[in-house]
C-alpha cells in the first residue's frame, strides 16, 4: 500500500511487557481514522550483527503526509507516546512517502 | 500485505549514487519471483535525533519465510548484496512475519 509511512524500529528495555505495548499501539491506531493500515513484527532471524539489537518494527500507513501530521498531535498519540518512550532502549524513526516499486500480484 | 517481511534501514556513504542503488534493487526484485512486493522511501521529516542518521527504508514482502530464504541465496541477490554493502555507512536489518493489525479499508 502506497501513501505516507511512519516506520518505527525499536529495542525495548529488559523486563518491559512488550505484548502490552503492542496492545496499546493497536488500540491507538484503531482510535485514529487517519491511520489507514498498521503492520508490525518481531525479528525472528536473529542476525545480531545486522539487526544491531533492534527487535521490533512497526509500520503505519497514511493516505498523505498531512494525515500523519494530524496523527502525531492527536491526544491518543500524545498519551501513548509518553508510555512508549519509557519502554524503549533505542529507536529509529523514518517518515517517508512510499514508493511501491513492485506491487502484489 | 501480510507475509514475511525483509526490512532494511540504511544510511548511505557520502558520494554514493543512491538512485543507481535503488534502480539496482528494483531490477533485483523484478528478477526474483519470490519477492511479492517491494516498497521503499526516503525520510523527509529529518528529525535527526530520531532517525539517527538513517535515511532510507526498503521493505520486501514474501509469502512465507522459505521464500525469503530462497531469495537470500539467489544469485541475483548475492551479486547485488556485494555492491550494496560497499555503498552503506550503516544498516539495520529486521526479518519478521508481519502482523496486519489494521487493514486498509
Amino acid at each position: 500500500m502506497e501513501g505516507f509511512k511512519h516506520l518505527v524500529v525499536v529495542k525495548f528495555k529488559e523486563n518491559v511487557a512488550v505484548e502490552e505495548i503492542v496492545k496499546g499501539m493497536e488500540k491507538l491506531v484503531s482510535e485514529v481514522d487517519a491511520v489507514k493500515s498498521f503492520e508490525w513484527g518481531q525479528d525472528i532471524e536473529g542476525q545480531e550483527m545486522l539487526r544491531q539489537g533492534f527487535t521490533h518494527a512497526f509500520v503505519m500507513t497514511f493516505d498523505k503526509k498531512e494525515d500523519y501530521t494530524a496523527f502525531v498531535s492527536h491526544p491518543s498519540h500524545v498519551e501513548f507516546s509518553a508510555t512508549f518512550s519509557t519502554a524503549i532502549e533505542k529507536i529509529v524513526l523514518l517518515d517517508f512517502p512510499s514508493v511501491l516499486a513492485k506491487a502484489p500480484a
